[in-house]
């Protein structure tokens, strides 16, 4: 059944009564909001709906009973020429509020779901996937503790035509009715569908749809007002801390043997091959380059890998030759406070290349599932759930157009050892070796059976993991160089 | 004299010299910029010069001797439409390198004074003017601390052709030489004119350039090199801490009496006037909002003022009628460990409101003179030279067509005291005050000479204050609704 067919309309109140209630629910949404900020919850509250539904005067109420600290609006237009070169919900991953902060959206990613629909800028195919791109959106927000609130302002298409009428009457207001605005009224019984089929699709257990009958601006104010504070009381009950322990079986051991104890570490070349591979490779690589910029393709290249596994060495001999208006290494670091703040994806989500352009991450979102693992910088229920969430995201790139190629740079703990060895003696590398890489090398068992897991749960179809045997450097740096290359030309 | 003429052409070197050479110097720029990051110095290099004169394949030699880690590309083309929104400078200070990174610019802030200039994208009186906020820009960058390189690749109109002719014969290479290109090779000799004057207007001290005789491509090389190390080197032997101690007056008490100690705090307003006026104000502020972003006009308005002086409620009555996709209210804390990385200014610089939208600052970059002088948390010199530098950016904002709008909501000692009590005694208002109130007013005659100074020295024609007496709330709320509505109507 279509959501909007019979709503029931919110009750009439007295002036006098509207008033008070709402000076009490101003008040009761403010401090809620300060024990949200405590609680460090992030919240995000939508609005969707009609035109002329009272998007505009509804939002700025609310405004009002918030401290200004702690919120941002977010107007949602149609995507600039910027957002359209990344995938659908990169510009709203960016916009995902802060712990303890507030992300007002005027209108949101259910743009694609209705407007886009409708108006044919999105395909089937993409309006389709969206859908389950917006619930695993969402999903991974809230699992990461975030509030969703999301409303649809409901008004009929008779009370739709009267409003429009009453603007277009008055100068001050007349310039507020859009083309589109009118369209999109004749559209009236089409978008009714498509709203249904919309909040239907979309209403989930962990984001659930409130749908306001916004005839009587009073009822839908107050409405919207219960239902915030409803859903952040019942929020803030909920102890946020510590996820329940999972029966989750941590190490993949259970799996068999290792997949990175199956490299084969004594592959290698002599320099003669390799200077002679090295050079055709970077001609291919820069023409790729200019290829993939002309086709507006995106790639990404991951680098995982053991501490002196050679990493660097090895994306410099990848871009030396690239022209650098064209690539960019995103090198990943411990997240600053402000990243620490939101979701874990979200400085990546902020990092992934325009269309055309090429991304070489020096570590990357797998920290997750390695060294905050095993630091234990994470719960064990965060880490087990990023697996899916790694694959999803990686899939939202695929969906896009992106290539993903993914390196795990392999070394023994011999070599490793040697390494390290090398880099104490050598003064041009010694700022390389801290005491915290010896520290790591201390937890080799731990780093290697969260390596396997990685591997195993995290190789997909769309972006599968390369083993790099890099005991020879020079076998290494021709292996990855030849890789990208193949899957470059896989999907030019 | 045109800084183009009669460039030195670089000495010859053997291939097995400039080989061995290159290494020493790789492998120098980077332990510089080891030493560069551990002394926290942010590092500008710039890139201008003539069309294929080779600033790609330079720009990446110089990458691949970086720690990837530690520097960031950016290609600076045409302004894109949100750009163009903003002052001509806010797409570049929003791109500055955090204390510790270097910045690495194809082409820059220099597009104004060359190509736009002479596309005639620019306005004669803007790009004359942008010879001055250049200047200042830079100043101001190598004030907090920053290094800046600024190279010159330059090549000769023949070899131009030639290079060009190379490329266009080649079907791989072709496409990299546009229209463009091919129009400015024709303007070569207005061009060289052009360059001329940006070299001879913006060559400072602070920030010299460097002109490559570029033709030969290894000669390039080496010299922007040996510039590099040189200037880092330079950088790195003098001492970046404390600033000399500057003979400043810190308090203005020599100008006499206190500025707003003349303020009338005996002014105010019975509630049934204040109902009447606020009615009025808000209307003609939603109208106002409609005008400003149908004529594109960015206005900001700043709050400052005591504690419990009453900003909140202020903001909320000015912003309570505005629809909220035009206006934003911006709230100023103490700077997240990123933004701490920064100049100061730079996180003002990536809030100012785009054309046609309103900021509201709740706290703004005055806490450089006020909380931060006071506190001891810049140096004098810092906070000294925070005076031009905010007068020099507001200006910009003037030049580019914003309004901007200053507020000091004033209070006296007793007012506020009265105010603390009662937020203590209020359980709704409790969560307004803290422990650092009750200290900032402790300090309040440090305040007083500090707030006195600010007003005596950014009290700009461009950019005036108005002092809000606000022992009656009433008072003050409707005397900033209407000095906003004053400076808009003049503005439009």
């Amino acid at each position: 059944m279509n959501m909007l067919e019979n709503i029931p309309s919110s009750p009439k109140m007295k002036r006098k009564e509207y008033r008070s209630a709402m000076t009490r629910l101003e008040n009761k949404t403010g401090e809620l909001q300060r024990e949200a900020v405590n609680s460090k919850i992030p919240v995000i509250i939508i609005f969707e709906g009609w035109g002329a539904a009272g998007k505009g005067t509804l939002i700025n109420k609310l405004m009002m009973a918030f401290d200004p600290r702690g919120y941002n609006v977010h107007p949602i237009k149609a995507p600039t020429e910027e957002e359209q070169m990344r995938p659908f919900l990169w510009r709203f991953w960016t916009k995902t509020p802060e712990k303890g902060r507030i992300a007002i959206f005027d209108r949101s990613w259910y743009r694609r779901l209705s407007v886009e629909r409708v108006d044919g800028k999105t395909g089937k195919k993409d309006w389709k996937r969206a859908y389950h791109e917006i619930k695993s959106f969402e999903k991974q927000l809230v699992d990461d503790g975030c509030l969703i609130v999301k409303f649809f302002l409901h008004i009929s298409r008779k009370e739709q035509k009267k409003r429009f009428r009453e603007l277009l009457a008055n100068p001050a207001t007349e310039w507020r009715v859009t083309k589109d605005d009118l369209r999109h009224h004749r559209q009236y019984g089409k978008y009714f569908k498509v709203f249904g089929e919309m909040l239907e699709g979309t209403d989930t257990d962990y984001a659930p749809w409130t749908i306001v009958e916004s005839k009587n601006h009073n009822a839908a104010t107050r409405k919207i007002f219960m239902e915030i504070t409803g859903r952040l009381r019942e929020k803030l009950s909920v102890p946020t801390t510590a996820s329940p322990s999972c029966p989750v079986s941590g190490k993949s051991e259970s799996a068999g043997k290792s997949i990175i104890g199956e490299s084969d570490l004594s592959l290698s070349l002599s320099r003669g091959e390799y200077l002679e591979k090295l050079k055709k490779c970077q001609e291919r690589m820069r023409e790729l380059e200019y290829e993939v910029y002309r086709k507006r393709i995106p790639v990404l290249i991951l680098y995982e890998g053991w501490d002196a596994a050679g990493k660097g060495g090895n994306i410099r001999r990848l871009s030396q030759s690239l022209d650098p208006r064209g690539y960019e290494v995103v090198p990943v670091a411990a997240p600053s406070d402000v990243e620490k703040r939101h979701h874990y994806l979200w400085r990546f989500w902020n990092r992934i290349p325009k269309a055309g352009h090429i991304a070489i991450f020096d570590r990357t979102w797998y920290g997750r599932v390695l060294v905050e693992r095993v630091e234990g910088f994470c719960s064990q229920a965060e880490w087990n759930r990023a697996y899916d969430e790694i694959n999803e995201m990686e899939k939202q790139f695929s969906d896009f157009g992106a290539v993903t190629v993914k390196f795990w740079l392999n070394i023994d703990r011999d070599e490793q050892l040697r390494r390290f060895n090398e880099r104490r003696k050598n003064v041009w590398k010694q700022w390389k070796i801290t005491e915290e890489d010896w520290r790591n090398r201390e937890k080799w068992d731990l780093y290697l059976g969260a390596v396997d897991e990685m591997l195993l749960r995290t190789n997909t179809l769309h972006s599968p993991w390369t083993v790099v045997e890099s005991n020879c450097k020079l076998y290494a740096r021709i292996k990855t160089l030849e890789t990208v290359i193949e899957s470059v030309k896989k999907a030019l």
